[in-house]
């Protein structure tokens, strides 16, 4: 790393380092050009000219690929890295030294208005894919910012909310995935958000930037704020922050120097940072000269991309693959005028965009007619109308549904998760004409499919597939691409039965994470909630078939193997997905938890054995008490199928545990303390002795030892009436002075 | 009140009053005798010998009056002050001083083993009632304890667990039963709860005993530790602990004069709790002496109130009342060994106890069989044979279904809430054989009753009816009385669905109560869950219809007036029930909120105009960020119905609000400016001139309002590319320095 004293450096200097010189770019220094950042992360979004953080201002053309909704869709690592390693080719093209993600903030509710820019309710799909999303930008040596961190998931209130998130689920579900990121793929940059945690700015965090982060987790890159989430220089810098987003103020850097002047900020942070962020235009520096970008082929691998992130929902019979020489009616205006992305700081200026309507008349033989069938008021009965008409005349329909840039963006969340009310009145009066109706979705929160579901004969869920959607969707529409998408968050029958539903977006610059533990599937399993497609689901135009799952020792670690069988008319891609679950465990834990997939292209009548690897690890729970990680000894099962209510079958192993050293104290049970080989006895004989004369505890049929066994060893001395200190000391077996 | 230091005591003295003299006995001084306090709350249990906490050993003879869960059943507080005076009477002539309870806790899972002590889900019906306990008993000369203050809500680890509550909970639900009590009741003392709250034990909480119970709330009487819930004594005189039980470690008094010595505490803590101590004792010594109590008038007294608390839940036709002559088969154990009350600190050795198959036998002129039908694992099968043939033989079946003392108790949470199974194999058995079945449920705390709705024609749930029930209940099978009693707890249809589920008990002695306001009803709505019976509940053996309802000020407060018209066959007692709403609210709400309960006489045909009043402050919710009840103006309906889900009348009322002056800040949103007369034309101004060259906002068809409006304005300027101070001074219209 570069020593910013040693780079001859005045104090003046060194705070201008700590933040951007302009809206997009950090200062210059020591010879070495000034980084330019720009949002992500499906697309660069490089303004030339305006500079603006919520994707207002125009920007450079570049290949838009599928949003993360989208891209998590494919639960395929290699994909992304793919996906990733173009970016970094068109970042390095325009000049960027930091493309500005991934995004890996975890789906807690379906309202968050980012989600779209986000994988999954699960950290580990999200911290696997963000990986690989990182290995393939900084593949090509532009920077990646891991985002953003943390327990940002929300966009209401956001730069004043107060995420409070007890322990374990903070780290076991919202740092998890950062955690996997930095460990795997060693992003950059790490972006800290907009919000507080647990009372304190993630920006002025000195427990999230710099004891978790740099000193646990042993990240060395440079923390870079969110564009306006410092709110005070001084702090952040003495928590961590290194890079402050936006630039310009000279003022705030002014106050930088003030204060180490003053001693209320110690240099050594200042010059920490600054030579951070000198380590980082030292990479960027060393990045190779861009090579010309070819945008066809990167549109190529956008379609590519598109068609593996797209999830057959529901197929009835053999509704899908469509005939090439069927009749359609494609109805709905989104298959003319497509919804591919999000608003907000990610909105992509798309170097070309496939129309659906065009891709399904280029691959089709048979008559295709389209029809809006809704849009304006006015003609909302004609429209239908119509609708009805072209679908009755046709052999199928291909209704394409879904949210608009209006109905979610960053910035705001949704207070529903319903489709607009004439999207259903459409699909009513469609389905009824027409039973053979396929549906395509496109958004990029989930929205409410209970009603889909029940009236379309098959449904393709899209999510956000960037530029290359259209030519994507027509691809599996006609059966040209097998569809081997899985969902990466629940979709609920009711928004009602969100585990976080009471609890979002919070009120009064408050959001309490009073489901805990049991995010996503976790908290719909855990309450055995019904739910229209669970985590994990998607279907194929193939069938799979799964033999005994097996699992044993590789190391410390497990390896689960399983032999997957395509039994259908087609080659076919599954994703096979690994549950953990524990019975009996002494700790809070969700039903089941992923704990590994695996993609595997498989050609028709094909048997593959699959090895999926389950680092012992990844079985920890974050334990509050000691604060560390710790694997609980006894026996896991590991729980094998194509989705996490779709388990094929299932092996056991026992693991050893971690040994965690709870001394007893004062303040210890008396469960706790009849556990302890040596105080126990002890205890039981004081309690023999001390029982109530007269106690007729059987003919009171009570369970007197459960009534008792929450008593403090402290507090027992005022039932059984003895001296406290003496009976503590006979007890624990050391004089009171030690006992805590 | 008496003053301590001009009483002529010495330090070492006052040390000693503020921890008993011994198990349950508080100091004598200055002439006055030491005040016995006792456990309660539906009997007296006075120890004469063995000294114990815990209902293990034995007690004087008392009446056993329904325990708070049946109690509650009433929504009589009339009936529950009458109760009270009876306990209180029982009390003095026992020599007792004060009598531990009402327990008030709100019951927030269904599990909690101890709900069986406390009245409800519901802080209105907990406070009204608990306010008519304690007026009965201290009309008495009797002092009341009013427990466990506060957020004790588990058994599980409930000497450690700290109840992590948001502050709109605590007060909205948490702490208003007993600031209600406070208020309208007096009581002579508070008892604290044995867990912490938020961090803070609550013997050692000076927000809690002193800030708020004293200050804020008026409080003037003694605060008594649960007994062994003080782990430091002069942490707790700190924080505003009185008197510290059980009593008889002068080791402990020793620590307090030295703390006091050694300038640890302030020796004015001292002297302010032992004259609250002493004033205990004057008020004691004022009681008039005790009269001779009638057992029989007060087994009379347990029997009527015993009957005002069941609850008709089904009854499908006519199943109820029973014809005299009817030939009945009277089944399960409790018909013979009846649970009615609950074990722990408040068992009561009832002074007689009612068998519900004597009763019935001695009210029918038909033939009336018994069988255990459970109870023998060995002898199952034929038990269930036996029982089988006896509902084949009889017209109906009164079955006998519950939980025993070992199921649930205080000291300990259930791990579910289902009967057990032999008790559903024989409902299943007995139904099949004789359709008419008559369940009659006895249990502390709610259990699962999806099958036995289901399944029998008729349940009657007594909850837990103390020594009178069995009578009780053969009055309501025969129609001796007409079951008025109503749920104060809804009973889910799964476990899964109490809102408190993923939360309860917490772990590692922590809980966070991750549900807010949306305890009982108030979740079961809020997330529009189906239920097997709602909160208030309750049906007759007559009809009652209602007449449109109406609201009026009066004063400050609203009076709801409705008219109700026995519409059955004969007289019967309503218990109208008034739930406010209020749509569009700026601030979270449950769906609705019962403000107002009443119980009215109607004989038969007769029609009653019921007023039910509302103080204006009921409508307040607590401002977290004022710190505060504010009410909140605008248009609040009251749903006027029978149940909390058979609403029978809207009405609806504007309701002029209080002044929340919340003062723009820096950190203020566009939002809030924008609603500020002076500062948001400023805002709107500055925002005209600044927004990004070349956006084309109305082309991205984004809300982008809805995007910037949550940013701050000292965040704000990072977009805008203003210098920060002055673009602040700009909009607020004040110097920088001024500027929070």
């Amino acid at each position: 790393m570069v020593d910013a004293t040693s780079a001859g450096l005045t104090p003046a200097d060194k705070a201008a380092l700590t933040s951007g010189a302009s809206f997009w770019r950090t200062e210059a220094a020591v010879g070495l050009p000034a980084v330019t950042l720009t949002d992500g992360p499906h697309g660069v979004r490089m303004q030339p000219g305006s500079a603006d953080h919520l994707g207002l201002g125009q920007s450079a053309p570049a290949t838009c690929f599928p949003p993360a909704a989208g891209l998590a869709q494919s639960w395929d690592h290699r994909m992304v890295e793919r996906v990733g390693a173009a970016l970094g080719d068109e970042a390095r093209a325009l000049g960027v030294g930091v493309l500005l993600g991934p995004g890996i903030n975890i789906k807690r509710d379906p309202r968050c208005g980012r989600n779209f820019e986000y994988y999954s309710e699960d950290p580990l799909v999200s911290g696997v894919l963000g990986a690989a999303w990182v290995r393939g930008v900084q593949g090509r040596g532009v920077g990646a910012s891991v985002k953003h961190f943390a327990a940002n998931n929300a966009e209401h209130d956001r730069m004043r909310s107060d995420s409070r998130v007890e322990a374990r689920p903070l780290h076991e579900i919202y740092l998890q995935g950062f955690r996997r990121v930095i460990a795997e793929s060693h992003p950059w940059t790490v972006m800290c958000s907009y919000n507080k945690i647990n009372g304190v700015y993630a920006s002025e965090n000195r427990w999230l930037l710099t004891d978790l982060l740099r000193t646990r987790w042993g990240f060395t890159g440079v923390v870079v704020s969110d564009w306006g989430a410092v709110s005070d220089r001084v702090r952040a810098l003495a928590a961590g922050l290194d890079l402050a987003m936006p630039g310009g103020d000279s003022g705030l850097d002014a106050e930088v120097v003030t204060a180490v002047e003053d001693g209320r900020l110690d240099p050594a942070a200042v010059d920490a940072s600054a030579a951070r962020v000198l380590g980082l235009l030292a990479r960027a520096a060393r990045a190779p000269h861009p090579a010309p970008v070819d945008l066809d082929a990167h549109h190529r691998l956008a379609r590519e991309a598109a068609a593996r992130c797209i999830v057959l929902l529901k197929n009835s019979g053999d509704t899908l693959p469509l005939r090439r020489d069927a009749a359609l009616a494609v109805l709905g205006p989104f298959a003319a005028h497509p919804r591919f992305q999000g608003g907000g700081s990610s909105h992509v200026n798309a170097s070309r965009v496939d129309i659906a309507l065009d891709e399904i008349r280029s691959r089709s033989s048979g008559d295709v007619t389209y029809g809006a069938g809704y849009g304006s008021a006015a003609d909302q009965e004609r429209l239908l109308e119509e609708a009805r008409a072209a679908a009755r005349a046709a052999d199928a329909v291909v209704l394409f549904l879904g949210l608009s840039d209006r109905d979610e963006s960053e910035g705001y969340d949704r207070e529903h998760i319903d489709l607009p009310a004439e999207q259903l009145d459409l699909l009513r009066a469609v389905t009824e004409a027409q039973p053979c109706t396929i549906v395509v979705l496109a958004h990029g929160g989930v929205v409410r499919l209970a009603e889909v579901d029940r009236l379309a004969a098959a449904v393709l869920d899209g999510a956000l597939l960037g530029q290359g959607g259209g030519a994507a969707l027509a691809d599996v529409l006609f059966g040209v691409v097998n569809p081997s998408g899985r969902l990466a968050e629940t979709v609920p029958v009711r928004l009602e039965d969100a585990p976080s539903f009471l609890n979002f977006p919070g009120e009064h610059s408050r959001v309490v994470y009073g489901e805990g533990l049991f995010v996503g599937y976790r908290g719909y399993d855990a309450r055995g909630t019904a739910v229209t497609y669970p985590f994990g689901h998607g279907l194929s135009y193939t069938t799979f078939e799964y033999g005994d799952a097996a699992v044993v020792t590789d190391g410390e670690d497990l390896a689960v193997t399983v032999a997957v069988t395509n039994t259908g008319p087609r080659a076919g891609r599954e994703v096979v997905q690994v549950y953990v679950a524990k019975a009996d465990s002494a700790v809070l834990r969700a039903p089941q938890a992923l704990v590994a997939f695996e993609v595997v292209d498989l050609p028709r009548g094909a048997t593959e054995p699959v090895t999926l690897r389950v680092p012992r690890s990844d079985l920890a729970y974050w334990d509050d008490r000691v604060g560390d990680w710790v694997v609980e000894g006894g026996v896991y099962t590991l729980r094998v199928g194509r989705s996490s209510r779709d388990i094929r079958s299932c092996t056991s192993i026992e693991v050893p545990g971690d040994a965690v050293h709870l001394p007893l104290t004062a303040n210890s049970t008396i469960t706790e303390v009849l556990a302890d080989p040596e105080a126990g006895p002890r205890l039981m004989s004081m309690f023999a002795e001390t029982m109530p004369a007269g106690a007729d505890v059987a003919g009171l049929g009570m369970d007197v030892f459960a009534m008792v066994a929450s008593i403090p060893l402290n507090r027992l001395t005022a039932f059984v009436g003895r001296d406290a200190s003496a009976a503590l000391e006979q007890i624990l077996g050391r004089p009171e002075s030690t006992i805590d």
